[in-house]
């Protein structure tokens, strides 16, 4: 068994001995040495160049070295009969309820405007309603969002979740489909966005969403930059509509230096780390899915390239 | 039944409803305006005055409007032989296990590094350590240090609790008395103050407690400002001892408006907000505490004066 390693932005580094140590039998090759192209059984891939993939003929596995695969997806050239499976990895979804805890605690407790009294050297107690009063909505409820959901349900928040299909999560309210978004909307205080990004999703945190929320509700984006209409959140910022943002990702990454929301003292700018991959972790993971490959059996986390996650 | 009020920092104000509400068979006055002093049953107090209790010549019961009873300890001519009763709130317990909660991951998931990071628009991803790997050190195990270590342990954390003795709760490290404290303070990455303020405990966060702690270890104070030395902690902060404080309470509060907390880059300040006594889910506690003096019965909730809570 032989996998090719291509990764956007970073060196095989950390994934060298973490995959060697979780799978001492099979062949780690990283571009640009992939040597015989033939040879290729899977590639693990991030952000992976349009026919990167086509080149190899007898690929027979993609598996993405993230949650999300619309890096891979986005490739018009991609071989369309190759499984893909998408990365999870209890490390990764342990990271991301810790992250969205924290972001709906911030948002909660009013940190923000604890923060600027600080710089004003202001003493003065304001009251956050309790948790119960606090309505939290996920949109999207996979394998993260549904994680990240019980995690808020055990603080006691009143929480409700979007997704396509309906889903049964114990104390999390679900909404489902076109019909039932602007009704999740409605009884959001704190959207926390956790959807695949698909060609339906794409701009989904714009206007039109952002007027359907209870003015002064806030947003955290720790899906993908493309959720994100960067300037209608700018607007919904400055007429008030929105409180305050919390951002993650971003259509460019790394944020440029001159972007508009550094500065921008209602936005929290962090650098994609909710969900970090982490190759020792994620090489138990990989290493599964290739046993799978070699054993001829299906794939838990193989994603229908039609729906797009 | 007659209950007398009275609070250093604020009115009757909500407090009226809420107790005519909770217990209409009780007459309530606030002070000044006692009438005959001979007719007090109990008194619901904050920080009282000197020797205001021991004119009240018929008191049976002084009920703490918070957590905490130091502010009435304090008071050298209280009547010795009446039973103290602190408030213990559900509506406090998750207040507290929020505020613990958001500030420990605030400080696990690097939170103050990304805001200097987002001054600077500088991107850098910054790994935190797995929470398992994140030792929470929580000072006082009793109401609301236990409910914190719950909630903390739900997220992963390896939590310990140091305590006057030893106490047996899921999945906590219990170290007990001065000579489990070195031990402790030496497993502690994040320091979390939750103990009752008494003259044991003053000034425990301290020099000789922070140098026992690792090098880059936090702490958290949601205790009293009694517990903290001020002059140290900026001590231990400069040398790079201690790395970040999150400080609710002060030894003045208000925080003076020049104090050198406020501009501290490595300190965050919020005023008092942790756990705020809200007056309608108290007053069910302490409705239920008068019915027990009423009854003859026993207090769940008093305190032992001399541990000093």
């Amino acid at each position: 068994m032989i996998l090719a390693f291509y990764s956007a932005n970073r060196g095989l580094g950390a994934w060298e001995p973490a995959l060697r140590q979780a799978m001492p039998e099979v062949e780690l090759r990283a571009a640009p040495d992939l040597g015989d192209l033939e040879e290729i059984d899977a590639a693990l891939v991030w952000r992976p160049p349009p026919g990167w993939l086509a080149a190899l003929p007898n690929l027979k596995l993609i598996l993405s070295q993230g949650a999300g695969v619309d890096h891979i997806l986005t490739d018009p050239l991609r071989p369309r009969h190759v499984p893909i499976v998408r990365l999870v990895d209890p490390y990764m979804t342990r990271s991301m309820v810790e992250y969205v805890t924290f972001q709906v605690l911030r948002l909660h407790l009013k940190e923000p405007e604890f923060r600027r009294q600080q710089q004003d050297h202001v003493w003065r107690q304001l009251v956050p309603p309790s948790a119960r009063d606090r309505r939290i909505g996920i949109l999207g409820l996979g394998e993260l969002g549904a994680a990240c959901a019980a995690a808020l349900v055990a603080l006691g928040f009143d929480v409700a979740g979007w997704s396509r299909s309906p889903k049964q999560l114990p104390c999390v309210t679900s909404f489902a489909g076109e019909a039932a978004f602007d009704a999740f909307l409605a009884r959001t205080d704190i959207l926390v966005c956790l959807i695949p990004l698909t060609a339906a999703t794409r701009g989904i945190l714009g206007r039109a969403t952002f007027d359907r929320l209870p003015r002064g509700a806030s947003v955290i984006n720790a899906g993908r930059g493309g959720h994100l209409a960067e300037a209608d959140l700018l607007a919904a910022l400055a007429r008030g509509q929105i409180a305050e943002a919390v951002l993650d990702v971003f259509e460019t990454e790394p944020l440029p230096a001159d972007h508009a929301f550094w500065d921008h003292p209602r936005i929290v700018v962090t650098p994609h780390v909710a969900a970090l991959t982490n190759p020792v972790t994620a090489a138990e993971a990989i290493a599964a899915n290739l046993r799978r490959l070699a054993a001829g059996e299906d794939f838990p986390d193989r994603i229908d390239p039609d729906a797009g996650y």
